[in-house]
């Protein structure tokens, strides 16, 4: 079957024929539609779309989006998704009163997931992992970056990284590798920092890119990382062709931005903690500033400004930050309704920041992140929703009728 | 079919025979509970539970719960389901920086809904308010109550309690109905108070007594009504036999839980302003104490204090407000999930809060609000989740494999 047409769909959401993400905070209320449409793909790609009166007669497979809204799939930039187990357990301690620090001190937090890791096979995790990106699927997300760095250990980030290669191989959504050696010191290297810096650098990151399994290289900067071994560690991935995404500005203001524009990086996340400064050397820079509202939620931390950094020009980008310890979530309808109450983007906005912008801190913008002829036919159709703002208002309400990748319904 | 078994139940959660609710704080954190059970229900009662080893051989039905937890159906307390629309739109002019007082003041908030809801035929309105309860019960909610209120005058707050009625004799769980004439003044009476709330005490309550409409009167205390105001609509109802559910400091500390309490009133509902001369009082009361989170997150305005009401010896109920304007949420474990992340209540707090003392916030805590032979087979399996916790943690999830209202399988 080569083809698929969808037919009575109210909105058609999202169309953008430039390619290209916003850099503009202007344009991210921007938002270009079209009434009582169809759209027609073939062999996985978008081939044609209008309005229903010029609707082609036929297809192999013919959908009726009964009055439902079609909107380009979401990209969701910045995941842990590859994860042995939940953490409840210290969600339950945070909120009898110790903090997130006191939990990681205690041998909780990343190096929790990291033990747990490192005690699961490899056939295990991949299962796991894979149904967790089903169920991401079957919600809408159809382009996903997912982080290695609950190994810290060769072996164990090798086993992280072939899981996602893996899930690479098996899904026909696009998935991005981050390596993420550097989100925390191992225990066995709290008194050597060098030594551990080392490991990164001279042994996995070579044998990560001889390998083939990652697309790009993190550091968790400032939480656990200073600027300095931030810059000595994405040098290194540079050096072997890795670009960097990096996690900045979570809990202090520190010159993680900084330290990711001068290294060209594809986007700094989280941004929780931003002043003018680093806005303006955003917007002179090509590095995407990507905001993760879930994990403010639950850690119950300052959200992003996003609405002072939209306001100043800036066009952002929204992920989930899906893992156990702090945003244990990939659920991108509540994800906007967080980017419009609790920070009061648009919308259009948060729609923009979750689409088009996130397909670019993928670098997937070409064949992503919108509807346009010849990117890919990885598209959500809505039940029958009021507007394309009812998502975000109505929270915790399923909103998704049928989600299609490539040119094929998922059920 | 009269008889239903549950077999294989990982854990039976909420096991209470006291038939009653939780007034202690300290005891908000209790929960009894069973691993590896069954559970029999006849004739739509709980007859038997226990030990999987001594499970019956035989029912009508029988369900595997593969695993997955036992709960009894939440019971959510405060809404007001029955409306015309949704509101989307005031939603957007919120988040453009309109407050919300002057939306009202444009002719949108309540106004809004009452003019909207003027215009629906009743049969109109029974159709959409039975979509979304549908929607709640397939969701768990097995006891609700439902508020009148988007009237405003005689005819139409008329037609909402008779859907309301109509709600009661069509589904089978347990609906409490509630008139709250005393919502807003309409724009027609802004200048004449008291001649609309002699439309409320001398024509409206005498005859939705009449025709049996209503089990609860409330007042919107302070956003509408003066203390003085809401004493004497309280006191009119009382009369005719109904008993007071209020909207208590949403916004301000303005007497109203005191006049609840004074009034005898069920519940006392919103506390988003609450000192400690209210948890005192509350705690000499038999008044029970109702936090909506999801109208604080969706506002973004303060969230009522549980856990020093909790701290203090206080035991409180969990509702969603279910509405079109400031909750349009009538999603239990996302509500569970604010409780905790944002107030910092316990899971077992939150569970208690939201089945055995929201029984007892609509009266209904001898047939519903825990696991209780005799008790309504009214249940929620869960999917396969490693704890309760898991639900208020994993935000966003679809937690609910099954619902089953009095002992028959929902799908």
């Amino acid at each position: 079957m080569s083809s698929l047409l969808i037919r009575n769909i109210k909105t058609i959401y999202g169309i953008n024929e430039h390619y290209g993400g916003i850099k503009s905070g202007t344009a991210m209320s921007q938002v270009s539609t079209l009434e009582d449409g169809f759209l027609l793909a073939e062999y996985g790609q978008i081939k044609a779309y209008g309005a229903m009166v010029d609707c082609p007669d036929r297809a192999d497979v013919v959908v009726d989006a009964d009055g439902g809204h079609l909107l380009p799939g979401w990209c969701d930039s910045h995941t842990h998704l590859v994860f042995a187990t939940s953490r409840e357990e210290e969600f339950v301690y945070r909120l009898k009163g110790m903090t997130y620090e006191e939990i990681a001190e205690k041998g909780g937090g990343i190096l929790n997931s990291a033990r747990k890791l490192g005690l699961m096979d490899e056939e295990e995790l991949y299962e796991a992992s894979a149904t967790r990106l089903e169920k991401a699927i079957r919600s809408g997300t159809t382009a996903i970056e997912i982080k290695s760095g609950y190994g810290l250990t060769l072996e164990s980030e090798l086993k992280m990284l072939r899981v996602i290669r893996r899930l690479k191989e098996s899904y026909p959504v696009a998935i991005k590798a981050t390596f993420l050696g550097a989100h925390a010191f191992p225990m066995e290297y709290r008194n050597d920092r060098q030594g551990y810096i080392r490991l990164i650098t001279e042994t996995m990151i070579p044998q990560i890119v001889h390998e083939g399994l990652a697309d790009y290289i993190d550091v968790f900067v400032t939480k656990g990382f200073t600027v300095e071994e931030t810059d000595e560690i994405l040098k290194a991935g540079m050096r072997y062709g890795l670009k960097a995404k990096i996690h900045a500005n979570e809990l202090a203001n520190s010159g993680g931005v900084q330290v990711g524009i001068e290294n060209g990086a594809v986007s700094v996340d989280h941004l929780e903690q931003i002043g003018s400064e680093e806005i303006e050397a955003l917007k002179k820079s090509k590095t995407i500033p990507t905001i993760l509202p879930s994990c403010s939620y639950f850690l119950d931390i300052p959200y992003a400004p996003a609405r002072t950094m939209i306001d100043a020009g800036l066009g952002v980008c929204l992920a989930t930050d899906f893992n156990p310890g702090t945003s244990p979530s990939a659920n991108i309808p509540l994800l906007l309704s967080l980017a419009c109450t609790q920070m009061k983007m648009l919308p259009e906005e948060a729609f923009n920041a979750i689409t088009v912008n996130g397909a670019c801190a993928m670098e997937v913008e070409n064949i992503y992140g919108s509807i346009a002829i010849g990117k890919m036919a990885s598209l959500i159709i809505t039940r029958e929703i009021p507007s394309f703002a009812y998502i975000p208002y109505s929270f915790g309400e399923n909103h998704i009728k049928q989600v299609i990748v490539k040119g094929k319904l998922i059920n």
